[in-house]
């Protein structure tokens, strides 16, 4: 028997950064340490010495040095209480929140580390939820329209205030002495992996579907740029670069210095960085066609591979190579999922529930799932649409609003709790349907994250409403436990590693034993109130009755008033 | 000055029966004492003395000798209380919920109090609320579609399964020897003046709303009738009686048994039998055209006074002398309103809200109402139809149910609190914009009832929606107060009362000082808002879309698999 070989994957989250240290050989998690930011999201002042320098709304910022520490906290930390050698640790990898970017001098130095730039806003990092760039997306959405764009279409007609090159226009436009100051413009992903090698590297993930790139097209070209500001024409040129690294491959060798950070043997291999969402299809098992992979959380991201490209309306984007080499990826997405169930529970869930999880010791959530799950499919007389936070596909629209539907005098809390789940699952199956009529193939899906693990009934639902089999990654860190797969990739069979991510998966990525098939009996019931469902979600997502549009302007406005007076 | 001269007015409530002494003079409430039924609603078992005898869904009874006690205590005890001399008291009069109806001997003698029928469900009184004759008012409603009934159109194009033809159907096909042992069918109403006056009368108010009676066209015709049933034929002539005595008449003299229940004296003046809801107008001020009289509570009902009777779609009825002698009386309603508000703070409410109201000795309401008295119109970004139990008027539809819409990861109970207040203020100005555009004026509102008493938002809001003065009647009990104002009608001037309902409402009604008016600065927003109720009130209440229709349908199969299994 060969000896164990190891790889560490770091995965950066929103409030957190996680190590987890796996055994090549079968994907085991042998240990984890988990960082939690010093300085988290920054969203209301900057963490200058006087605390002095505030925030708009919408803003959020990270501090690089954050990132650092969880390299410095958690590495040494997993490998001491997985108790290996560090010898034998072959290779690291991360993944990161997207887009989320910041600016650097040439070597670099992140902007905010510099005394001069400490107090500017703009010089710290942008996280993947600042919001405060709409203008900029709607700016270059519309130019984007006027010049017949082609790449649009890759993005189902629309780009995101959270992506790339919103952010950066915002830097140039309200803050063109930082904009001129910084050399680089990077993703933090790429950033991070820069600290590890000492060499600048740009993943295609990010780059693909976050900063409009492709491998045939490269980025937008120059004259587009200069339309939205001529001192943005060489944005590329000037403060990002063109050469895209592959996923899978190798970004470059551990510094000493980050060695030093680690304890990790210098010159190991370190891989291209990678998005959390992305990175977990293959540490779900999933590297070919015909599976949609949900990472379903607070919001569900889906991911799906193929190996054509046609165009999807209303996904959030299709990159080649963009998850696993070789194939085209699709991501989509639900923008509020766990979170209805959570603003359900806090909200609006009387303290009867609330007093009988208290004396069982279960959560809410549980206790209002033992009353729905004894309820049969359309038994409540419930329907809703699942827009909280809007619909990011297949509508492409943050300016919807929730629909709940058919209520009674008899209508009660776990009643309204299955349909809100109800409701997420006819979301999803309106994306499985936008993919497949579109012609990418989905035949079953696999699900991970924080939801799908702790909710059966859940499942059940969803695989009731789907038609598809369910099933769930074994792992509960799949980002991570993704990120370390791919750093056996970039250490290469040579060093102990795997020569693909589609080997790595199938030595190291797992399912649970448990699958969730469609149960017959509630097809036809859950078929009926999908087409209640379609058809509603049409008449107020797509212009046919414009209540939640009227809804929200009214309520902005009122709003307005409000803070004025 | 005259020496002082009184009347009681006794109301029959669902649960309980209320007398009211009141000074003739001025109205003034000199007393009350309440009786709770002992029997209260029977909606399960006979209180016969086995308690054997179970009663079906949808069955709810009383138990006439219930009515009597309410005489027997309440009277000689509110007169006792008030400290009068009972020779002073000139008139009693009664109101009461309705339809409500039993079976009895020729002499007044109820069936279920005879022995051989106490066992027998239909010889008991059958409740407003009884709704077990649903499809005896479906053969009702098709039967007279086909023979083309021109009665249909008073009733807004159909009638209810709470009305009386339905109820006495319901006895003729399930005891057919009930109903043939029964010389009388009769309202509550017309019986417990029965028992006072020892005189079968037959009031005008329930024979025009309940029993499709009018002065021009008499009862439905015996044709119609015999194609219900053979043996329905007679009905009228064989259980009822053509003569209908008109509301403010005397229906005859206190019998010296009667004097001996109350210890009022014998021969005094006692009214026709009147309608709780119906009666309320006059006690709220209202003797004339151009106000909408809302009776406010669980549900709300309206009364609309007019000098001629043009078809208001989907009003409830239409009487002439219905309500006061000499216009027609229009019925509407709302069928759930501070039901909707006490479901929400039972279901719906986390239990911040509650710890609040406890913390601070008040209701859940009260505190829900703070925060959400703060909000500007349209500031939630929320919108519902009113339709928890259906929608009474316009749309005459018990299947509909509620809908909300906008719902946000930010939207707070008391902001769907509001919401729901305002929806149901949009259901009223629905059902004034019908009468208006029918032809008939409301220049004001007037209500009463245990709503707009307590809750000054919700008054605020129904005025700035309905864009009309809301005033409220200064008693917290109009229909026994109105009672007690009929009562002094039926005395006469000749025994110190009035000659008129209109003169005694001058004397004996007031309102509260405060006035409602529309808020200018709401109105834009609430017109555009009531645009949007408008708009969804079509589209999901006459079948643009059927979705509230489908919902029903699947909760109602579900329900039945879930008995059955």
């Amino acid at each position: 028997m060969a000896e164990a070989r190891y790889t560490i994957g770091v995965d950066f989250g929103t409030e957190s950064g996680r190590a987890v240290l796996v055994d090549v050989a079968d994907g085991r998690e042998l240990g984890v340490e988990v960082y939690k930011y010093r300085n988290g999201v920054i969203d209301e002042r900057l963490p200058s010495p006087d605390g002095d320098v505030l925030l708009g709304p919408d803003w959020a910022l990270q501090d690089p040095n954050d990132y650092l520490e969880t390299f410095k906290q958690t590495v040494p930390a997993v490998v001491a209480k997985a108790g290996v050698d560090p010898g034998r640790v072959i290779g690291i990898a991360i993944d990161f929140t997207a887009c989320t970017m910041l600016p650097t001098k040439a070597d670099g130095t992140p902007l905010c580390f510099l005394d001069e730039y400490r107090r500017r806003p703009h010089a710290w990092v942008k996280l993947w939820k600042h919001h405060a760039a709409q203008p900029e997306a709607d700016d270059i959405n519309r130019v984007a329209a006027e010049l017949g764009e082609t790449w649009l279409a890759r993005y189902g007609g629309k780009i995101s205030s959270e992506w790339f090159f919103p952010k950066a226009l915002q830097i140039l436009r309200e803050a063109p002495e930082v904009y001129r100051a910084a050399d680089r413009l990077i993703e933090a992903a790429d950033w991070v992996i820069w600290q590890l090698t000492g060499v600048e590297t740009r993943n295609n993930c990010t780059a693909g579907y976050k900063a409009i790139w492709s491998a045939s097209d490269g980025f937008p070209k120059t004259e587009f740029f200069a339309a939205l500001d001529p001192a943005f024409a060489n944005v590329v040129d000037e403060k990002m670069s063109r050469s895209i690294v592959r996923l899978g491959d190798v970004a470059g060798r551990l510094t000493e210095q980050a060695a030093g950070w680690t304890g990790l043997r210098q010159g190991i291999a370190v891989a291209v960085a990678n998005v959390d969402a992305h990175v977990s299809a293959p540490a779900s098992t999933v590297t070919g066609c015909g599976t949609l992979v949900a990472i379903m959380g607070t919001s569900t991201c889906h991911i799906v591979l193929s190996e054509d490209a046609p165009t999807i309306p209303g996904a959030c984007g299709v990159v080649a190579d963009g998850v696993i080499p070789g194939l085209f990826g699709y991501e989509a997405g639900q923008s509020a999922v766990g979170d209805i169930f959570a603003w359900f529970v806090d909200n609006c869930v009387p303290p009867i529930y609330h007093d009988r999880a208290r004396a069982r010791g279960l959560s809410v959530h549980e206790i209002l799932e033992e009353d729905a799950a004894a309820l049969r499919p359309g038994q409540s007389g419930l329907l809703a649409l699942d827009w909280w936070n809007g619909n990011r596909s297949v509508l492409v629209d943050a300016d919807l609003s929730g629909v709940l539907v058919g209520m009674t005098l008899a209508t009660t809390a776990p009643e309204i709790y299955r349909t809100l789940i109800e409701a997420t699952a006819f979301g999803t199956r309106m994306i499985i349907d936008a993919f497949e009529k579109g012609g990418v193939r989905i035949d079953r899906v696999v699900a991970c994250g924080g939801l799908p693990e702790r909710n059966r009934m859940l499942m059940q639902i969803y695989a009731d409403i789907s038609g598809r089999t369910f099933r769930i990654a074994a792992s509960a860190q799949t980002p991570a436990l993704g990120s370390a797969m791919f750093a056996a990739v970039a250490a290469g069979p040579e060093a102990g590693g795997y020569a693909s991510i589609g080997e790595a998966a199938g030595r190291m990525a797992h399912l649970r034993d448990e699958a969730y098939e469609p149960i017959e009996a509630h097809r036809e019931t859950y078929d009926l109130l999908y087409g209640e469902y379609v058809r509603l979600h049409d008449l107020f997502g797509r212009g046919g009755d414009p209540a939640v549009k009227t809804l929200k302007r009214l309520r902005l406005q009122a709003a307005a008033v409000a803070a004025g007076s």
